[in-house]
């Protein structure tokens, strides 16, 4: 790498496309005067305009007195100054996010979230461009950034990264159903900040007591004396299949293949038990229990997410505050020492690195709660998209998929096998996987391999397999599978009518195209 | 009607399409002297080698001879006779219903289920035909029927009656989103049997006491001191739109468009609190809690289904027997006096004219828990099915439907008006309903009326409604509804690959197809 380390970290690093800022190499643009050295990045395919005319000339100073939506917002980017006022409210972090650069380099806060560095982030800020810094502040910003990111865990080779900081990864579909239990080191990753670096031994969980009552503040060992719990459970990614929805019309998110979903065994204290001794009740209410995990933003704002109460509180449901996967600790990368588990929900409520667990009149106000994880009509984009309209995401659809063959294999004539999972949220069981040949027109019913599953407490998926004749004279093979769960709900047939713009709940039918051996 | 009344009553009244057996017009048939006085039918299209060489003839006492599956089973209708064998365990409905005509006539038991006179039918069962009744045999049956249905209550005008006997019926799409509350005379009606005239002063429910317990047997004044609960519940036969599913490839059950859905105002004691005053628990098995009704067939085998005992004693899950329908006492067709009310749950379940409650440590062995009501893949027929492979369909799936404008009818240019009613099973509350004008290219989403939800106990349906402007130019409106359900279940796009042998489950998108006036 030509780039010195600052830039380095300040671009994030990884999957970055974009050419580094401050290379050595001649610099194209003729306005921005030795811009390489300055750190200019290179002209945008929409900012061309500025270079047949002089631009505005800022300095950080004026910059800087731009920071509210009453003296507009800008920020800067390199050399390059952009007014984002209009921007801010449609900001796919969340307005807040976007404020805390307001005045501001945007460097530092772009080498947290990675997702940034993509040519279409570029080209959309461009659109925004105002002028640029005034020779005397084009030295970057002296805000030193050290890597939040630098003592993050050592990650299986196996995973397949999609984004490294923070660092999201799902395991190949050849690995996803070669066990019931999948491995720790390549269970999906879903991170949304840097992994922060607990100790045991001075780790306290506090539990907020209610009105009147009184507060816990747990070690380890204090949760291990609550009777021990141990269930299988599923976790999967709203954003699970995205990469489908992606196919048929933009979204903006991860770009998960079909491997955001992954299978523990997970132990740990139960909730309940956990909220009864801090003198917690039920009460007919649309109470939330709300959790901050101990991984934070630049700013100290915690990853945070809430569920109903009334789960929460229900033994059956089984919520846990687990500290041990697979009969192992947890591993960094999955909440150590603390998570949450909650059977039949969506991911992104299983909070990490717990700290706090609080009963509030309200769903957590946090931007996952409120302002991301929800389902939305095809038809709302980011200009009409108004998040407090739809529920947030709790319990999650019927979803299966193909693992095996991979799509564009060649499989032998004769038979072949198929092999994939299915799973459905709230504690729904798989009671059906349809699996077809010929893209849908007919079925075969496929076989349900791994454990029995509890009435009302189906928590974990089913993997199936079918073995099937290859219809003879047939080059290519549309193969397609679909689970039922035990409420008999099914998955859609096609993905364009459950389309939303965050590219949550892809669950259509799953195809996988394959070329018959002559 | 030219037919005698014993003749009527023998081969059910209402929608019969055959002509009645004993006509008084020349019989083609050279065969069988004299038939259309001795009560034989037509020659069925699939019989006619009888008409071609002499039959073989048969005793009413060598038929009776041939009554379980070691002699073969042999049954009569008119002066055929028929060995069916072959098809009691195909029977739709069940093999045990089927035997008890073995060795005799079938006219009593197709009295009671004139489903039975269809053309398909006669056509099935001409193909087991071996011969004719001997002529001292050909005399009806001196089994004397009176008609089991004569004392059903009559019913109001408007409903669209899909069966008389046993009756069913539902109200118009016109009137069925015009109330929130369903009128009690317009309530879809699912009669399996006919209705039972019970003197509320001598009915007593009996409830069988857990092992070494003790059995109750209350009488409506003893269920009223119970605490009253009352809550709107929306029922839905597991065959509503079945209809649609027929359009596809033929299923066997009742023709319902989409009106086999209601809501109604329910109360009466809980059954968790009438479980509990019987010493019952909740215990760890799968233990079901099975209801009988008071209607029966002429051997006296009554109507039976059963819910998981987790669900009977979850005070949450709010499972009634109900005494009240929107403040009156339950009308004759819906029960009276006692029903099951099982919120989120399947028609089939809401045990109507109960007579006994028991805990028994599997689901009911009747024939409608076990044998009928349960989904199977697009790829099972009668040859293949296999009941015990499918669970008994309990929570059903998120269902809408369009009521306004009707299928055909002709719709003002400018804006058009869509209502409907949106339900899911579970107690899961629709979220959202997506509206297309143009067969689901594009959507709109609908406006929500009706009572907000409890979470975990949306019982009852939302109705909806959208006013839309008709794209500019066009002459015809593929119009479709799409609900989503708070797991974010959906609707599957299409009905052929949730097309099921008995046409239950029928939740695939509504359209409808109107013109636009020029």
């Amino acid at each position: 790498m030509l780039a010195p380390p600052l830039r380095q970290q300040s671009l994030g690093a990884g999957r970055v496309s974009q050419p580094p800022c401050r290379r050595r190499t001649p610099n194209p643009n003729p306005v921005c005067h030795n811009a390489a050295a300055q750190g200019c990045d290179p002209p945008s395919p929409t900012g061309l305009q500025a270079t047949q005319e002089s631009p505005h000339i800022y300095t950080r100073e004026e910059v800087r007195s731009h920071s509210s939506p009453e003296t507009r917002i800008w920020v800067t980017l390199g050399c390059e100054v952009f007014d984002v006022t209009e921007f801010v409210d449609l900001h796919p972090g969340g307005p807040s996010k976007l404020m805390l650069a307001a005045g501001g380099p945007l460097e530092p806060f772009w080498a947290l979230y990675a997702v940034h560095n993509q040519p279409h982030v570029r080209e959309m800020l461009a659109q925004y461009k105002i002028g640029e810094l005034s020779p005397e502040d084009k030295a970057p910003s002296t805000l030193k950034t050290s890597d939040p990111y630098i003592d993050d865990p050592v990650r299986h080779p196996a995973l397949k990264v999609n984004s490294q900081r923070p660092f999201n990864a799902e395991p190949p579909p050849e690995l996803l159903t070669e066990n019931y239990i999948t491995p720790n080191p390549i269970f999906f990753t879903r991170n949304h900040l840097p992994v922060p670096n607990l100790d045991p031994e001075t780790y306290r969980l506090h539990v907020v007591g209610p009105p009147g009552g009184q507060s816990l503040c747990l070690s380890l060992d204090d949760l291990y004396k609550f009777p021990k719990h141990e269930i299988t459970v599923t976790l999967q990614c709203a954003g699970n299949r995205r990469s489908e929805m992606t196919q048929f019309k933009e979204v903006r998110g991860l770009e998960w293949n079909i491997g955001a979903i992954s299978t523990a065994r997970w132990a740990g204290a139960r909730l309940c038990d956990v909220l009864a001794k801090a003198g917690h009740q039920l009460c007919e209410t649309e109470a939330h229990v709300c959790f901050e995990g101990l991984d934070s933003d630049p700013t100290g704002t915690a990853y945070g997410a809430s569920i109903p109460l009334a789960r929460a509180m229900d033994p059956e449901a089984e919520v846990l505050l687990a500290y041990e996967m697979n009969g192992q600790p947890l591993p960094r990368d999955h909440g150590f020492p603390v998570r949450v588990v909650v059977p039949g929900v969506v991911g992104a409520r299983h909070v990490k690195w717990l700290g706090k667990v609080s009963v509030e009149p309200e769903e957590s106000y946090s931007h996952w709660q409120r302002r991301d994880y929800k389902g939305f009509s095809p038809s709302v984009d980011w200009d009409t998209v108004d998040f407090d309209s739809a529920p947030s995401i709790q319990e999650l659809p019927v979803q299966s998929a193909i693992t095996e063959p991979k799509d564009g294999e060649t499989v032998q004539s004769g038979e072949v096998t198929i092999k994939g999972y299915a799973w459905s949220g709230g504690g729904r069981a798989v009671v059906r996987v349809d699996v077809s040949l010929d893209g849908g027109l007919t079925w075969h019913v496929a076989e349900l391999d791994g454990e029995e599953q509890r009435p009302r407490k189906a928590w974990a998926w089913r993997l199936w397999q079918l073995q099937a004749p290859v219809p003879a004279g047939r080059k290519e093979l549309n193969i397609v599978c679909k689970a039922v769960d035990d409420s008999y709900n099914v998955q859609p047939d096609t993905v364009a009518p459950i389309w939303n713009l965050r590219g949550v709940l892809s669950n259509a039918w799953h195809h996988v195209h394959v070329h018959v051996a002559p």
